[in-house]
């Protein structure tokens, strides 16, 4: 098969006519397959069910410092759960708020506080006449959503493999005082997969804002999700909180992770990490909408993870069930749409997904010709601030969920539908 | 011992004496008991420890409907939790959103939701000059202090045996369209102990407020929590659901509720109920903040606590704990400070408080002499917004979490400080 470009128009005809043959064979098969969200597979929930057996009636539940965690109090976490959550933020455990389930409700609650309270003595961003945001794209459709719940009004700004594109990023916020932050994944980011470099996090933690009080959301949510136990097949990424302090700008940066891909996405244990006087100033307002999170969820994840000592093998099991869906992934599309050359797609070594670009013009119809054929993808748009892809060509795979032969069924589904939405549009063009 | 209102001004100086050298006998027994929050005794958590062994590595993790209850989704609950807080709030599966481990906290969200998007089409309560709120006094502080945090100006109505001051209440809300919501704590109110009358939940139902978008914030806590097995010995309340759609006005009222005092206060589950259109709007703007609350510990809880039926006899349990703690209290109160007449307090047949009145003026110096002989009270003041007792005669007793005999032993040190405030106040006006 050759290049689509460098084929003439009867070429083009009779591969479509194939690949429609093939399309509708594969409606037939009546398939049922999701690669929509990036949810653990049942073989990875399986590793952390010893988690269920760490608290039982007979176990002691008691912290390190006295605690009955059966009881109420301690509003930002016992100190075994914040050694864990800052082995997992890279951070010192004083740094470190203990949550509960969900970084997404972290995040959403830390925008909120924004937008009520304003921070370190500015003025509520609820009653400035906008507030905008940087978007790096494509990115995680949960900050885009918290974004426009909250009536902010969202900037995209490009990702390359270094991270977004920070001529863009610099000029932004230097320009405008109502750009107030960033969202960033700085770790296998979603969907690309990219890594953050060193140059690209020193220059967040120093770029001048326009904005005072200009936050950098650094949603850390795979920080130990690599699919190699080998630290020469992982990425690192430098630690925000340095780069901050380093450059002069200690309270830039608002750190959130959870465990939410580690044990159970349903019942985690999330956590943000901060300046002391941001620390001290989510904890004042917290301490209205809260008297403590779940402390028996806390010692449970402390106690299994060994205070953040177990976390690179328990991760080591993750991504040996993880590597393989990605490799298969990889290879299905390299065989099947290589030589083709109509798309691009990211070959990570962490994190939940490959971020796909297609031709222009086609991720829509790609994911519908995918849905009729029973493979339920993310969203075409998702990746997009508005759901609105300007290209409509980005479309994220999330492999985690399927068994390794259904993603395979799905990833023929996908290529398949690929070529067919591409050969459309080439000869409709 | 007479009343001390009709001793001699030598009387007086007598008894102080004698209190005063009683008080000091108590302050160098070096104390240290705390009668402060309302928080059960490591008897009552005991009582919930086999809620640690309902799931292990071994049990059905699936809900009735199929969810894995490990995995991410389920924003508003499963089936099996959903009918328990159902039981729980005396209302229908279908009315209750299931959420995290702190009704507080759902009460702080529900209204961040009115300051940022207002309800049902009306204006967001944040962009008004201003928002009010009726505060039954005496009340709970930490309603109090989500109020202050959130800039809501608070106005005080008087409890009486029925519930809030009706016509007061009628006139504040019926006058101005800035007053937009009330505090209810409708059974074994805290701390007054008091049960709502049945009027007095219609009248709630039915006045008429110049708001349209009024709010009934129904913290029903101590819904379950009788110190008596005995159904003719427990406080029962009109459902407040039913009184609001009788009078046409379904959608006043937001219930809440959580197993906070009913298994772990650190780790137990919250919900809100609500009218269909409230709950269609909850959700709407909850699925910015949250892919969904911990499934495992819902699972847990409605296993349990059998979806609602093993409620009466677990909280039977409790009541047997709770009961003579409460009839110690009282009984030492009367012995105490019977005969003097000096001071009221309520005896209520559930929930966490007695609600003591004090001669006026006494409220701070009668817990800051208990705090100097190791007896930590609630804060004086804290029963009433910004803290701020005009009478300065309120206090609220705590009596759950010290084992009886030091309950007794602070019961000593309570009545010794009330009668020296007492005499030391009537000496010097």
């Amino acid at each position: 098969m050759p290049r689509y470009a460098a084929m003439t128009k009867a070429e083009l005809e009779t591969e479509l006519a194939a690949v429609r043959a093939r399309y509708d064979e594969m409606v037939a098969r009546g398939l049922a397959l999701n690669m929509a969200r990036g949810k653990p597979s049942a073989a990875q929930l399986e590793l952390s069910l010893p988690l269920l057996d760490v608290l039982d009636a007979e176990a002691d539940l008691t912290a390190e410092d006295g605690t009955d965690c059966r009881n109420y109090g301690v509003l930002d976490g016992i100190p075994e759960a914040k050694r864990l959550m800052a082995t997992l933020l890279d951070d010192e455990p004083d740094s470190v708020i203990v949550l509960g389930n969900a970084s997404l409700t972290a995040m959403y609650d830390a925008l909120v506080r924004l937008m009520l309270f304003g921070t370190q003595g500015s003025a509520p961003w609820g009653q400035l006449p906008a507030v905008k945001w940087l978007c790096p794209v494509p990115g995680y459709d949960r900050h885009f959503t918290i974004c426009e719940a909250l009536g902010i009004e969202m900037i995209p700004v490009p990702m390359d493999e270094h991270g977004p594109d920070m001529d863009e990023v610099e000029r932004l916020a230097g320009a405008d005082d109502a750009v107030k932050g960033i969202w960033c994944v700085p770790k296998y980011s979603n969907p690309t997969g990219v890594t953050y470099s060193d140059e690209v996090v020193r220059r967040l933690a120093s770029m001048a804002c326009a904005a005072p009080d200009f936050r950098i959301f650094w949603d850390n949510a795979y920080a130990v999700h690599h699919f190699s136990a080998e630290a020469a097949e992982q990425d690192r990424v430098l630690d925000i909180a340095a780069a901050c302090a380093a450059a002069g700008n200690p309270e830039r940066y608002l750190k959130f992770g959870s465990t939410s891909k580690i044990t159970f996405p349903g019942a985690g244990v999330a956590a943000v990490a901060a300046s002391p006087a941001n620390v001290a100033e989510i904890k004042r307002h917290m301490n209205a909408q809260a008297i403590g999170h779940d402390k028996l969820n806390q010692l449970r994840h402390a106690r299994f993870l060994d205070e953040g000592r177990g976390l690179a093998s328990h991760m080591a099991a993750h991504g040996a069930l993880m590597g393989p869906k990605f490799e298969l992934v990889c290879r299905r599309l390299d065989e099947e749409l290589g030589e083709a050359g109509i798309a691009t797609w990211t070959n990570p070594r962490g994190g939940y997904f490959v971020s796909f670009e297609g031709p222009a013009g086609t991720a829509r119809r790609i994911v519908a010709l995918a849905k009729e054929a029973g493979v339920t993808m993310t969203g075409a748009g998702a990746t997009w601030p508005y759901g609105d892809d300007p290209n409509d060509s980005n479309i994220r795979i999330a492999p985690s969920l399927p068994p390794l032969e259904e993603l395979d069924a799905a990833m023929d589904v996908f290529c398949c539908c690929v070529k067919r939405a591409a050969l459309e549009k080439m000869l409709a063009d």
